[in-house]
Order: C-alpha cells, then structure tokens, then sequence
C-alpha cells in the first residue's frame, strides 16, 4: 500500500526547515474551485459525484499534479489510512468522514495536494514548512493553473470563484501560517494577540483547523475574507502580521529566561524526563511535553536533541500514525502505552 | 569538626538491611530516664542544668556509651548541624530549639544515641534497620542497665520510673515502627488501617514524629501507653500488629500490579523519570517521588537502582543534609535547585 510510504518520514512541512522554523511551523495556501458544469457537491447524486471524481483525477494526472499511484479514491482506502491522512494535513476531518465518492490526489513530498469532492469540488493546497507565504502562494498558483487548463471553474465576473459555502466566495483562498507559541501560553499574554488579531480580520484555530484545540501549543492564523481583495492583498495581510506574533514569542521566551531561567530550564527538563520514561501517555499530555521540549531545543537547554526528531514525534506520536506503525488497530489505553514506548525509544536512540 | 562525618553516609537504620526492609524502614526502642536527686528539667536553673550535663557526660564516657568526642553539647553546635541531627533522627526537634544546656551522646553507627536535658534528664534510644525490635530493645536495655550502674534514676515501686510528661511514666519506654506504606496510600486502604491501630492503643505519626505529616507515605507506629505493662508487654504489643499492617500493604502492591501493572509501572518510571531531570525540587517533592521510586525498586520496576542510594536520597535531599553538602546556608529556592543537582547527580552515576 503506498500510503504505508509516508511513515517512513513526516511530509516537508514538519521538516523544521525554511525561515523562522523555531516558531513558524509551516504556511499553507488554499484555493477552493468548483466545475461550472456541474451543480455543487451536496445537490449532487452519487453517480454525478463519481463522474467529478473521474474528471479530476484524469486532469490532475495528466497534468503532472500527481502521479496515478498518488491519487487516492477514499471509499478504497482504509479507515485508519483516512485518518492518516487527516494527521498529515492532507485531507480534512470532514472529507474523511464524507459516505460519497471522493479522494485526494499527493505531490512530491506532500506539499501539493488536491482535495476532491469535498466541500468543493476541488481544494488544492500547498503547504511548506517556515516563514514563505510567496513562494507557497506561487506554487498554488501554478497548480492552479494547469487545473484551469483543462476544466472550466465556475467564476462570476462579479463575485469571483463561486463555492458552496459563501465565506468562501471571491478568491476561494485561505491562506495560513501554523504558529509554535508555547511561551505566549505560559506568560498568559497569548489571549491579547488572538484579540488583537481578530481585529484585523484574521482567524486564530487549533492544530487540527475549524473547532480544534491548540493542542501542543500549536496556533492556525488564517484570513477570514475571501471577497472584495485580491489574492495578493490576502497573501500581504497575513504575511504582515506574522513576524509581529513571532516577536512577541521570541520576546516572551527572553522574559522567560531573564526572569527565572532555572524555571524555565525546569520545565524543558521536567518534560523531557517525562517523555524519556513514562509508560503510559495520552494524545494531549504528549502534545504538552513536546511542546515544551520543542521550545527546549530552540532555547539550546536540550542541546543533544535535534529538532527534527522532536517536530517527527508530534506527528508520529498521533493515534493514526501509532496504529499504522503498530500494524493494526489499538484501543486508547493500548495507544498510550504505544505512544509512551514509541516515544521513549525514538528518543532512547538519540 | 565531628559531625561532618555523618555525611558520608546515612546511619544503619536507613541502610536497608534487617528483615523486612522493603517495608519496615527501621524500629526504634527509646527509654525515658531522670535523675532522682535531680528536678525535672523544667523546674531547673542553669547551673543546676549543666551539672546534669556534665553528670551525664561524664559516666555516658566512663561506661562507653559514647567516646567523648561524639558527646555534643548542643549550646556549641552550629544550628545547622543541629538540623542535620533532626534529619537523622538523632535528636528530637523540640531538643535542637530548646535554649537551655543539653546534648547528645552518638554511639557507634548512630545505633545508640542518648539525648541529655530533652524533656527528661535523659532519653536513649536504640535505631535499627528493618524488623528486629527483639534486638533492638536487648541492646536498649544494655544500655540503660550501664546507666543505672553509676546514676539513681527516680523511680516509684507503685508507679515505675517517672518522667517530666505522665504520659512517659511506667516503663518510659516507647517502641515505635518506621513503615513505608505507599500502596496504602495510592489504594486508599491507609485509613481503615490507622483506625484499626488507634483501636489496640497504637498511635500512627508522620517520617519526623509528632505532629509531622506522613511526607513520602512514611509512617510511624507506637504504644501510647507505658503504665501498667511490662517492657516486654509493649514490645510485643507493637511486634505483633507490624506484621499485619506489612501484609495488608503487601497485598496493595499485589492487587496494584494485578488489576493495572503499566499503570504502576507508569507511576514509578514518571517518579524515576522526573528525579533525573528536573532543575527545581521542594523537599515535599522529592520525598513523593522518591517514594514512588522505593517501591518500585523492590517490586522489580526499575532493576538498575540499588535501594542503599533511594534510602539515602531521602535522607541527603533534606533541607540540614543539603547545606552541609553545599558547605553554606542556602535560601529556600537555592535549595530547590541544589535538590534536584544532587538527586540527579547520585541517579546518573548508578
């Protein structure tokens, strides 16, 4: 199965690379399309939604997007493979849970993918890891591009791209940056920035998008306005405010460390002793100590740990993840004695 | 000076040896005795409390007791290795702040002690390892009986030896258990057991004695009464009931490790894990974690550790023992941090 592929490494996002990767863990740029020639996704029969499925995935490979072997028709795919790709940020929750023919086509190393037959007919999105919003947004573009060749998108000269949702509307694009903020949360001045940022009509969400928790510290800020602006103008408002969230981290990790470092340093240290040893450990704890941990190895209090290997427990420590490593199903008890075994071990070997 | 010495190791009665070490820390028979020609410390001048010091002195050295140079008068010993005393259980709290002249004599190993002007002109007492109060008492009776050689001890053929608190007279004597209960504690079972002691004349303390609280799930159990029996009455009285409160804790481990083995497992190597890492320890803390720690040393959790180096972190992290270590007085959080450098550094050389 090729999905058993992508547990040989997390996708380039989580790879800890690109500008300010201490604290921007990745940027995303999404464009949501639809066919004029077809109605939208919920009026749809199921027989319509096939031949959608159809059309897209002979596009997608015949323009290069992703090879055949990539490009995935849910329905086949099994369920803790979905869920697989819910915790990569290649599909979304809902598209996992969707009863209806639908799927998700892969690019090279995960930072192109293209949703189909989930609230739209087509969301494609391209994420990286870091600080670079232009060069993400470009190469959406560029997908986008070869898609319009071949398929006609519902556009109003008016209005925009249409969508199936109307906050959608316009641009059809969102555009977000994935925030590590641990020392925002531990100073309590995290809240001040999320108002601050709603008030410029940015949207502040969890790890796992709309509705989530931010789990690990972890924080999405996303444009809320797709109408009425250009898709460079969304691309600047965004770009404009992360380096300021990001200096009010760095500064409150300075604070940190000039007020009581030795606190400080015990935290890391309290985390790392935990992750190194327990034996039983729940989704949430883990996201908390690793979080710590994280910000630990950025500060240089854990000098013997490199980042990658921490950015690749995040993500491998998920339920889905331990499942597909386990090879087969775990009830919750049984993955937290997994995750702590996991953990432990990846952590043992470095 | 002298009491550096004790530093480098704790006394016999925290070596783990004896029987039933895992659970029964140490047993120790004290006696109550006062000078009949003598007032009762509290009706004393000075004068006439330091001929009672020097009367003590003088015969604990003539009969061997204690060589002179481990008599302490406490006047002339600097508070902290006064505390230092506390800590190890050779002298009692109320005797290292009382201001008038007094002392205590330390036999060889820290098996023997005998204070002087406590609240009787003189308490000895025999502390050790493990479950042999038999021998313990033997020896404390030997030493009492080189005592009466040269001194009159006020004594009532109707009453029995009599002492400053009524509570004491009789045989002053009080026999007391150190236990290690933690399995109690974690099954909530401990009450139920305290109540059944209180019932046969049993009182239960905390690790420091009266009015202590039960820090790292360390008990103390002894008879309250010391009228109307017979020394060998009380001694029995307290050899019996020990064994049924060492099962009952015997099972608790057993219907932990049955009913959920990883979550104890989890629970010791959380203690172990945190010991070795943290950078900031209460005392409070590290008594918690260190008794995780003990107890699964000797159900075989944690194989690496020797149980000689648990038994004497718990003694050496104490607030005396720790400043004595550091050469200097240290403040509140200085300790902390100072806690947690020296657990760790004993548990990364094992």
């Amino acid at each position: 199965m090729l999905l058993d592929d992508l547990l040989k490494s997390p996708g380039e996002w989580l790879g800890g690379a690109g500008p300010q990767a201490d604290i921007v863990i990745s940027g995303r740029v999404r464009m949501a399309r639809n066919l004029a020639k077809y109605r939208f996704i919920s009026r749809m029969d199921t027989a319509e939604r096939q031949a959608v499925v159809d059309l897209v995935k002979s596009c997608l490979i015949a323009r290069g997007v992703a090879p055949a072997d990539r490009i995935f028709e849910l329905q086949q795919v099994p369920k803790l493979d979905c869920k697989l790709l819910v915790e990569r940020h290649l599909i979304s929750k809902e598209h996992e849970e969707a009863p209806h023919p639908r799927g998700v086509a892969i690019g090279d190393g995960e930072a192109v993918s293209v949703m189909f037959n989930e609230e739209d007919h087509i969301r494609l999105q391209v994420l990286k890891s870091g600080m670079r919003l232009q060069e993400t947004f470009v190469q959406a573009q560029g997908v986008d591009a070869k898609l319009d060749e071949d398929l006609d998108f519902a556009f109003s000269a008016d209005l925009g791209y249409l969508t199936a949702c109307p906050t959608n509307v316009g641009t059809g694009m969102r555009v977000s940056v994935m925030l590590h903020l641990p020392a925002l949360v531990i100073t309590r001045h995290i809240e001040k920035v999320f108002q601050a940022v709603s008030k410029i009509n940015l949207a502040v969400r969890g790890l796992y998008g709309e509705g989530t928790e931010a789990s690990g510290h972890f924080y999405q800020i996303s444009n809320q306005v797709t109408l009425g602006k250009t898709e460079a103008d969304i691309v600047a408002n965004v770009e404009q405010v992360i380096p300021t969230i990001v200096n009010y981290e760095r500064k409150a990790r300075e604070e940190l460390l000039k007020k009581d470092r030795v606190r400080l340093e015990d935290r890391v240290w309290r985390a790392y002793g935990l992750l190194k040893h327990v034996r039983v450990m729940t989704s949430d704890e883990s996201m908390m100590l690793l979080s710590a941990v994280r910000m630990g190895v950025h500060l240089g209090i854990l000098p013997g740990l490199d980042i990658g290997t921490v950015n690749e427990l995040f993500l491998f420590s998920q339920p889905a993840h331990l499942q597909k490593l386990a090879g087969k199903a775990l009830e919750a008890h049984q993955r937290d004695i997994r995750r702590a075994e996991f953990i432990r071990g990846r952590l043992e070997s470095k």
